[in-house]
């Protein structure tokens, strides 16, 4: 932690900083500049409270973190990056992993026939939404336990592993009986509740990052998870909240190569949320693959324009056979396999 | 709904999405532009499914909704503008109300001495965390339902109205027993089951935007609690992601007019939040008055410097005392009460 | 400046950063602690080069600048706060200025009434646009030397001091005969050259924020022009780009008291821009008055639905006449002048 | 353009809009629907003024254009995609260009050393400027006419064509003698003066997007340079501003796609600045190649702990060699040459 202290800070203002980092279990060391002042505060900041509280101080001109403050996520708390095996979906290691499947579970038959139609293209893994988190209270909310029920035929007849979504503690135990992958949403990423619910299960978790999350924020949500005895984490990078129009979120994707020196936990990218529009989708898969990502989770639907949720985004089958033969082409020219 | 063709569509794509919109349920006009063709759909849209999902459909360029997915929170849909009443606090009207206090609640001689202090200040209600969601799980958690003993407590020596947040849907009823008025928290203003919960309490209910939620976002979140029964719901300003980084959030006051030209439900100013910046606060609180807010939350703490959370943003006894002298000054000038 | 070691930084790369460091004709300390080692490095670092390009160094984790890199402009280099003068405006102490009029120039007539109404109802300046940077080259491009004319006719006829815009270093010679006041535009807030004829005007200068710059970045654009021996600079608040789409741009009125503890200049709040829609300019022009905002400039216009550009923003001079009551009456409860 | 009345409109605001639509030269229609009243106007919108100046009439709530107000850059005004030459620089088709070199020239010898190394690496044009804008007036503000002759040595030891910034209307036809490629700086994207002079020279001119400007905004200062008859603009994306703190800026790839889809002109991608940090580079340009980036502009130098400006996003030679040898394969697996 660095104090700056203001140009005309005096003695006593820089000696109860001095006391103050003292109180906190730090130890300080008081930087005399030509133009300011600056303690700095030596040791894992980390276990001390929040002392950004400092900048309320007087004479203090600003407060500066030195630390990230997650731990267990941090890439030097581990040798080598996690790869994840959930059932049939291999992520991280050379492996790149593949979700498809419509946003929403809607029926039977149509599941089963998705999954047999994204597995022969290649996929990995089915995803599609039995509990849906909507924005507006007049949309379809999802299928429920019966989505859940479908997800599990549409498994037993592809071998495919299951990603779905869990919007809530209580549901935790729930999904876990029938999913691989318990998947937690953008706008659940800091419902602490939840996070501490899938830290206990013993399912891998798909965690996305929230739309105006920063990168730290995500970090420490995962912290949660894996604080809870679960090593099993993706963080999913779905796309940000900007003031670009032309696309629903904008898709960061340097942020696959920033988490890689970061983190250990592998990293995923949805390019469905992450653009809203089915004809960006397959463009940002490919470039996905070339950043480095270790997964791909893509909406795909066999009538993107009668699906019940995300229609605008979703890829159909044809589209979703081409964007794999093109992604293996890109992996195997970056040495890796999917 | 508007749907814009591209320019070379065919007439059996033109038709396509006559036929579709006929589905929906809703009348297709064509009008054939010398540049486009240009379907416009008349009806009321939000009575059916989401129609963007037709840009997936070959020949068109862009769909563009119309109307406001929100019904019971529009201003349309009452007359007059909402005025809450919760114990002590009134918002709305020519009313002001003034929400003071910690950001946690840390122990009783401290809690009800700043009640105290606040209340001869002028605030109207006393806000406190009990249940504190935070970013890092290393972070203090809040004392939970012994601090919200304590808010009561403090309620009893000073009459004051306790503001409290409540971060879970199981929750609701415990906090209903303590307070006044629940709040939900940025980081759950999508969190569904707890908008569901809340929608069935018989509590006032301050809902906070999400920092990256657009203001049709909030108002469809409010929908959820709106249309659960309960037509207690303020909305509340803390300030949203940008890439400024000298304040933790910023400020847009513009939501204040904006808002109330769209909404008959009443809208707080959180400057605490949508500076991060304790000698940034007073002026948005005043600047929050002059642009028309219903009410003020804000961090109060006797030693900022020492609080369990939020110090860099909480004022002071005494700064609290001169803010509230200078927004009672700016609420005459605007003809309202504080 | 602050430069975060790795975590298994070696001591060459540990005695690599002192020396460079040294060679930069700063100071360095090196702080060891339990989790990293950080070199600080003492002095003057505005007077080096950027130091941030030690980043690309190994074992170097981060650079962290500890000094705000302007000078002139800051709050440390003068004592007391600037005021400007500038024919009938006064910028800065007790007095609010108010600029007002349309967003071009247009016709003599229509602007000699515009410009007797603004004044009646208490502007102290007129704004009018006779170079006009336009986003499309088919929108109308400004009468030139000719609304120049204009303008000079109106100030005979009214006493109000003239704003407008210069768009070209050519133009500074010829713009700085007609007006009192050169507005800087936000698009050209980066064009150097324009900084640079400016700074060698004897005219004031309004320096409008681009609309992704930082508050650093605007106060060093002021730089290059209190650095070219011009210190009479306004600095405007416009609006920012951001997410919100309700708004043209997004309004941080806490710009002004961060502004106001960073630097003397004056600030200066434009909540035409700001919001983009002439119902939401009134209550940010009040809002940014009981934010202490040293001056406001705003679009009116007899007939903004027929005015030549930025008719949406504009008011008409009825709304006009309310708004300058309504600031006067909270430019009083902050113990201003308007 | 879409007129949405409020829902309370009267006849006589609804007629009041009909007539405004008809004496713009456009053809209204009424569309009377169960919620709202919407008159649609039809026809080339662009060749009227900005029509949203009737948000500001009564009874009207938004008003909504449908037309991209581009022509010349449209996709819709030329068969096939444009494809630009300039020495030894092909951008568009099959060829992706590579630009590549320091931030600044600094001196001849190390110009044409690296110049001679990165062409052994496979890059197809040399960058480097000479004319610098700096965001502070204390930084190094480039060797200007001696680094264009310096860049001219460069050219004629190894072939490669020399792009460099333009900062100045009046430097056109200065830097036009010398370089292949005349570079718009983001912070000069809506300088209309430098966007008309580079439009009357027979250079390629290098485009590139303002860091807070939409992509309309790109594709119409695009028109001002096609406007001016000159048709070899190539756009590119160099990021964007946003929340993201841990890139100097957001690199949104989905820039690529999207303008393929809008405009004929080739797109290139700016790694070094859309990140700011080198080690993200690489991962960023296989990215950029991946997602169909027609060229990539990259900052190398020799020593880049020592480069006079950006070294902290700048490659050193070998990083350079290696990303060009991974981005040779990816272009292959796209089927594009590099």
């Amino acid at each position: 932690m660095i104090i700056v202290m203001k140009r005309n800070a005096t003695e006593t203002e820089i000696n109860h900083m001095v006391a103050e980092v003292e109180a906190a279990g730090l130890k300080p060391t008081v930087l005399r500049g030509t133009e300011r002042t600056v303690v700095a505060a030596i040791g894992d900041e980390r276990k001390t409270g929040d002392l950004r509280k400092l900048e309320s101080a007087s004479g203090v001109d600003e407060v500066i973190p030195v630390l990230a403050p997650y731990k267990l996520a941090s890439i030097e708390n581990q040798t080598g990056r996690s790869v994840i095996q959930a059932g049939s979906l291999t992520i991280g290691g050379k492996a790149i992993g593949m979700m498809a499947g419509p946003c929403s579970v809607e029926d039977e038959e149509q599941m089963v026939a998705t999954a047999k139609a994204i597995k022969a293209a290649g996929a990995t893994a089915l995803r599609g939404g039995a509990f849906k988190p909507r924005t507006s209270p007049y949309s379809f909310q999802g299928l429920k336990e019966e989505g859940l029920k479908i997800l599990a035929t549409a498994r037993e007849e592809t071998g495919l592993a299951i990603v779905t979504e869990v919007v809530s503690p209580e549901d935790v135990d729930l999904v876990s009986e029938y999913a691989e992958v318990l998947q937690i949403g953008a706008r659940n990423m800091q419902n602490y509740r939840l996070l501490e619910a899938c830290g206990r299960s013993h399912r891998a978790v798909l965690l996305k990052r929230g739309p105006s999350a920063t990168v730290e924020e995500l970090l420490l949500a995962a912290e949660y998870i894996l604080d809870g005895g679960n090593h099993n984490v993706m963080l999913c990078e779905r796309g940000i909240r900007t003031y670009e129009a032309h696309t629903r979120f904008t898709l960061p994707l340097a942020t696959v190569p920033y988490l890689q020196a970061k983190t250990h936990l592998p990293v995923v990218i949805d390019p469905s949320h992450g653009t809203g529009h089915a004809y960006l989708v397959p463009a940002m898969a490919k470039a996905a693959v070339a950043a480095g990502a270790d997964g791909i989770i893509v909406e795909v639907h066999p009538e993107p324009e009668h699906a019940k949720s995300d229609g605008f985004q979703t890829l159909d089958i044809a589209t979703f056979e081409q964007m794999m033969a093109d992604c293996r082409r890109i992996a195997a020219a970056v040495d890796r396999e999917l």
